[in-house]
């Protein structure tokens, strides 16, 4: 169903791929430091330098971008700043704070024995050298975007940026901003995974809400996957005996790859793809559509992304309350986090109900627990999902 | 310098709301569930009815959105799917999977022991009542977006977002993308710390490279001040005995609140204000200018808009190496995260120098140390700032 790596590329501009993925190697057109340079403002020296009197006439001077045209001598010094490229001749550079100025351009080192070969002095290409590359497949972060700016690019190759169509379904749902009447709910998966999509470098579009009859499911259908990479449902499941989105889409052609998950919360949700284009059914319940859209549609996303990076991703936690047995399906327990000294504490929720979009909100992670998970005493180390 | 919570409020779209810093409690203009309604899909009784045979007439159907208009008598059962709200007199929801089809609309109960008041029924208003209050000063995420929308908002007030002009000044520095000569690097610090302050809900603006010289340093001031909400400067800040961005603001009135802080990276860092607005002037290091726009503008920016939240925000994670004693000045290391079974395991980076950016794009955290902190074994728990 999902090509991998399938997403075309573009270039933009260093101020906008914050947040972008990285879709071809970076090189660095320069070194770092791009010469040998001064990490302190002092006195570049040669080490040979005259001993006993250790007096030097200072004969020029070296700043970052403006280096000197002399050279160092056993003789001379020459005034140099941070960043300024070492001259030529010199060595080591003194710091002015061991340094004594005898008269305007003569100067006297105050200690010389303290002064070795190569002191203060940060060697070309240290931090990176001339090609250095850093490979694709992460997502910008500002860190890097300096580290591009400092490697000499203006412009990166990022992935295009998919279009994912989401269409909520239900006779229930109201559009927040409007009056909900007694019997209604408003509609709120399509904005969280909408904006959960926007961290990941997708353009979500939000459908107008599709009513609980296969007419009006198939005409969002059919807008969706004439301009989207991936259409993400949400509802529409588990209406009786019907599965109204999942008939719906049958009607335009799904060909599904699985469906009826052994996973709570999310059961109903269901993947396949219509005309070529992947399609995610995801439950009607906020924190079922949320945490599914973690589950499936990320790593989804990222496959076709070309990310090597392993999602949903994992790490452990300790328990700081026993857990009961586990039942027949995989559970994600919606859970928080705290660092006490240097241990990850994780405290799942009382309320587990896939209704729950408060406990949601304020959870950080979701605790892991394999079909028949036996029970768990306190402190007990288990497996965790951070929650984005 | 500081007005706290200064920033003036703005309203914006739900869709557009991710990231931004809510500025008016958000409260819900609904219960969640609106009614007690049924968690799955079966039928609608009374625990009271007939006890014996077990079988019910089936009287009418009750789907979310669209209630049933009969009630529930102790002889009549309602057909219920997930979501519906719960027929008058009914008390509890049987799953479809313990009831048996007798003939159209007739059923029997396969075991009523198991029938308990109350079973699969969400409780009007157990995730949150009418009124229900989300108080300001928080980042907004994807999770508080879904929450918002089912709380009925289409609208939410934030925080306007602060312009922060930022002014890098060296000679030394070029503009990437172009052709650097021997002794000039990249401009790299104003494009990090530009992305930096877009995760917290800013509008940077790269101004044009100062030079060495207080005519252009001063020019870009000027422009500054008069068009931003703080003003941040890289570099120039020692370039031999000369100050030039410190002696170019105070020609403009320059007002200094503090300088030369007793930290590594950062020394040369210092804050004033210029004719009211606020200035940074960060060490022209990349390290030690994005270090330091952790610990000194983010929480800066924080005050502005009134967040609670301490900034930089600390934990701690456990050493796996021994550390030497520390100098004379707080050292903030940079170093590299992992998570051991529940434990986080902190590594510091062998290279500490300031101009390493690549170091700093590998890092996660930067380890606090305090002036004089003696030397550390292998294991010991130590105060970490987890890296933007």
């Amino acid at each position: 169903m999902i090509k991998p790596d399938s997403l075309e590329d573009e270039t933009v501009n260093l101020e906008n791929s914050l947040g972008r993925i990285l879709s071809a190697e970076v090189k660095a057109l320069i070194a770092n430091p791009p010469n040998d340079v001064s990490s302190m403002d002092g006195y570049a020296i040669n080490t040979s330098c005259k001993i006993g009197s250790n007096t030097l006439n200072v004969v020029d001077l070296a700043a970052a971008g403006t280096p000197a045209t002399k050279k160092v001598t056993p003789e001379t010094a020459i005034r140099i700043f941070t960043g300024a490229k070492l001259p030529e001749g010199a060595n080591a550079v003194v710091i002015q704070e061991e340094v004594t100025q005898l008269e305007k351009n003569r100067i006297k080192i105050n200690s010389k024995k303290n002064v070795q070969s190569n002191d203060n002095i940060r060697k070309k290409g240290s931090d990176f050298v001339k090609g250095t590359t850093i490979k694709p497949g992460i997502l910008i972060s500002p860190k890097e975007v300096m580290l591009f700016a400092a490697m000499g690019h203006k412009k990166l190759v990022v992935k295009r940026q998919p279009v994912i169509s989401i269409i909520s379904v239900g006779n229930e749902l109201n559009l927040p901003g409007s009056l909900c009447k007694d019997n209604q709910i408003y509609a709120s998966n399509a904005y969280g995974i909408s904006a959960l999509l926007k961290k990941f470098a997708c353009k979500p579009v939000i459908l107008t809400i599709a009513r609980d009859n296969i007419l009006s499911i198939k005409r969002r259908l059919i807008l969706a996957y004439k301009s989207s990479d991936i259409i993400v449902t949400s509802g529409g499941a588990s209406v009786g005996t019907y599965d109204l989105v999942k008939d719906s889409a049958k009607e335009l052609g799904l060909k599904i790859y699985f469906e009826k998950v052994n996973v709570r919360p999310g059961k109903p949700v269901f993947a396949g793809h219509l005309n070529e284009t992947p399609l995610i059914g995801l439950p009607g319940n906020p924190v079922s559509s949320y945490v599914c859209a973690q589950l499936f549609l990320l790593p989804l996303i990222m496959e076709m992304n070309g990310c090597s990076s392993n999602m949903p991703r994992t790490s452990r936690a300790q328990l700081d309350t026993a857990l009961t047995p586990n039942g027949p399906r995989k559970h994600f327990m919606r859970a928080s986090l705290r660092n006490n000294r240097g241990t990850k504490i994780v405290h799942p929720k009382i309320k587990q109900d896939s209704s729950q979009v408060r406990i949601l909100q304020e959870s950080d992670c979701l605790i892991v627990r394999p079909p028949h998970d036996p029970a768990k005493k306190k402190k007990s180390i288990v497996t965790i999902i951070e929650l984005f």
